[in-house]
């Protein structure tokens, strides 16, 4: 059940409990809940229905009554029968067996908590790594769809590699990066999560070992685990990362790629200087390891452009390179890209067509026209205002409410700053207490399972009076935390 | 390189032979074609470029004169060297033992060719399994933004499930099915071949084997197969599949699922009776073998409604139910759902999300809005008509040429005829001969390997004269091989 199913009325002639009788006998009829499941506790059911545990539990006694569930001391309350099966003879599959047998892993716990309350209205959130909507060019999303263009809109299945017109438009917006490609080296993806997990089902061996920045954003996500792959953080200096271990790291692991996001670093807000991008580019070409360059903040810059992308200074196909509207235009549209090798390229295309058969044509559609208009240019430059003044907002908070409990870094682009605890802490505790108090954050054991002094904040969504109240009141359950 | 890309100027001023070697030496340069990789044979090149093969040999003959490629008797032409490579140590990366170790298996061969050909202008298109563009309401589709509406386009990322207007839309169509679901049972996907990979990632084993239809549209796609998973098909009697094996295929088999196109079947055209529907549900029920009904062409019946989908006689959660508005409003949407056990559906729902994070907010919002508004509707009561017709015109077309050389039914909705020829013949070589005659075809043998008389004539694409042209055309070349 999620959070925004169906509510009983209270104006309504029958009582409450009547009504979620009937609505919990509905969903045991129809088997969507399938006998032997076990039905949410007590608490969270009069959380969601909105109505007092009493309610629920004359409703659930009337259930009780019927036959239909059935309560096990300690264990909690199942659905015990179907009685009006139209199918006497057999059972529920085992579905519990097949949810949990499936290869794919489950999200971490934590991951899964931060996925459901997100859709609480009541949450203020200091870690989701997202454009709040109100800078999200809602209105412009829907007129783009009445200006005069060249462009058709297709309704059909694309080509493997995505719409040509998109695909060109991306090549022109590239070329002021300093990257140069053909429209037949890039592949349109839905968004850069699928990038990696094209990449994680197409290119490597299981068993393998992908390198990556630690703490890193692709530790919070299962992508290359799930496809039989493992992850191994790359120790960091003060440049950033310590280059020169890669070669004995290779030798000891079977590496097949190296990902990293070079520029407004996610979850550090760090970027790698130009010095230290040659050094990757160099040792990474003399160990023929490939890049995998993350650049999904790069135009969110404040104060001055960031370095040239890896991928700008390849010209021997080691990068692959990944970008997306999904922090500028908004992460609905699902829609990224990877350039790369055309060999390499080919062989994605033609598993995303086995995947979900292409992104969607409206996405695609959307995309070019913002790019090849104008738009996007004219977006960027009001958006990085709107973005610095809450970079600024944020940090102004900080000194006020954590110059005694923290360090902090001053992001020059992106959306995060990676806030270090003077005093390490449990991460799961203060997550949970967070979540309590109304805050949801992304502690750091998310990007590096053995950090408990970081935690990151992310300016981009929540409104400057709620990033305060957010922010002292996470200061303050800090504080009794590390008091004890 | 893909059919669209570059092409040279005939007006330009620089020869074509110099235009094209500097587009070549270009793709080097910039690492799209990576030291090592083959390039496409000159006949290919000269295709794609539309020019001469003299003009080819011309600019090759320059790029290897400079060094860049290289041939080898017997093998082909291969980039060379790189010279203007910035970082001199090293050398790129082996792609190709990293395109050929990937875990997931690639398409067929014949279906990768399928997927290129489909953009050939020049093709008549017998076997694609698509609305023709012309039925397809692109028009309406940009309109559809600009409707008042009550219901908010977000840009943001979705709740897992997907957009609850779009769901709690869905549920009210399924109700005129006979589906009773409640939006927390329904989960959005990105078309129906997402759903077939979220089920085999979430909730199988390895090993565990996937019934079929024999044919069936599932042995065209690799889903299964890559995530480890085997295909079994069910022998098919007179009335379809023959239910009564499957208590003992079970036992000799791990069978995990079974997966059916109940209504307008994928190739054959087929409907399952009422008796043969009923008889299906009670074994599986019987054996606990969930099903997964794939119903993606349930609402394009011509004469009369098809009977009710499985799922709105399942009473005890053993359906997974799948439907898609790609045969209907437009494939380039990607938006598909599957109706299951919630607690199913919360783990596909989860997997999702660690896949693409979602399906496009825009499609999600579009959708919604053309079930909402009663658009829907409108548009399949035109498109039923003109599909019927299209029907008529095929079988006029067949009774026309193939009353000699085949059989075939008379489909009651859906896009296939599944034509039976008299002789066997070799569907590899009947493809290519049919390809090299600007015909594109299904073969049977995708969907059953050991196939060799049949082939899936798709009505919905090709317009009536083309389908007449093409048609003919087939009719003669399969009657040039009989005759060998």
């Amino acid at each position: 059940m999620d959070q925004v199913d169906w509510k009983p009325i209270r104006s309504a002639q029958y009582p409450l409990h009547q009504q979620i009788y009937e609505y919990l006998k509905q969903k045991i009829l129809n088997g969507e809940w399938t006998v032997g499941v076990k039905i949410p506790p007590l608490r969270i059911l009069a959380e969601q229905l909105n109505v007092n545990r009493s309610t629920v539990v004359a409703a659930l006694e009337e259930l009780a009554a019927d036959g239909f569930i059935d309560s096990r001391v300690g264990y909690g309350t199942f659905v015990a029968n179907n009685t009006w099966s139209t199918i006497s003879s057999g059972a529920a599959p085992d579905w519990k067996t097949y949810v949990d047998s499936g290869v794919h892993k489950s999200n971490q716990s934590i991951i899964q908590e931060i996925n459901r309350s997100e859709f609480r209205a009541d949450m203020i959130r200091l870690g989701t790594g997202e454009l709040a909507p109100e800078f999200l060019p809602r209105k412009k999303m829907k007129g783009i769809f009445q200006q005069k263009t060249a462009q058709e809109l297709s309704l059909s299945y694309t080509e493997p590699k995505g719409s040509y017109s998109l695909r060109a438009a991306i090549c022109d917006y590239l070329k002021r990066k300093g990257i140069e490609a053909s429209p037949s080296s890039v592949l349109i993806v839905s968004g850069g999560l699928q990038a990696l997990q094209l990449i994680s089902l197409g290119l490597l061996q299981k068993g393998s070992v992908v390198f990556h920045e630690s703490p890193s954003y692709v530790t919070s996500v299962n992508v290359f685990q799930s496809a039989g792959m493992n992850l191994l953080g790359v120790p960091m200096g003060d440049k950033g990362m310590k280059t020169e271990l890669l070669p004995k790291l290779r030798r000891q692991h079977h590496a097949s790629l190296l990902y990293t996001i070079p520029t407004f670093h996610n979850p550090t807000g760090h970027t790698m200087p130009v010095l230290k991008r040659e050094e990757l580019l160099q040792t990474c070409s003399h160990e023929r390891l490939p890049i995998l360059e993350d650049d999904v903040y790069g135009d969110l810059w404040f104060e001055e452009p960031p370095p040239q992308p890896l991928k700008a200074n390849d010209r021997q196909g080691l990068v692959l390179y990944m970008g997306s509207i999904s922090k500028t235009l908004g992460p609905g549209l699902r829609i990224g890209w990877l350039v790369g090798p055309e060999q390499v390229i080919d062989r994605l295309a033609d598993i995303k067509m086995q995947t979900d058969y292409g992104s969607s044509t409206l996405s695609q559609y959307a995309v070019a026209q913002w790019l090849q208009s104008g738009l996007y240019d004219e977006h960027i430059f009001h958006l990085r205002e709107k973005l610095k003044f809450r970079r600024d907002t944020a940090i102004r908070i900080l000194e006020k409410y954590y110059s005694g409990i923290a360090t902090w870094n001053n992001p020059a682009g992106g959306f995060y700053i990676w806030l270090k605890l003077y005093e390490a802490v449990s991460m799961d505790k203060l997550f949970k207490r967070a979540l309590k108090a109304g805050i949801l954050i992304n502690p750091g054991n998310i990007y590096d399972y053995k950090d408990s002094s970081h935690i990151r904040i992310s300016y981009s969504y929540a409104e400057p009076a709620q990033l305060e109240k957010g922010l002292k009141r996470l200061a303050e359950i800090i504080g009794e935390m590390s008091r004890r």
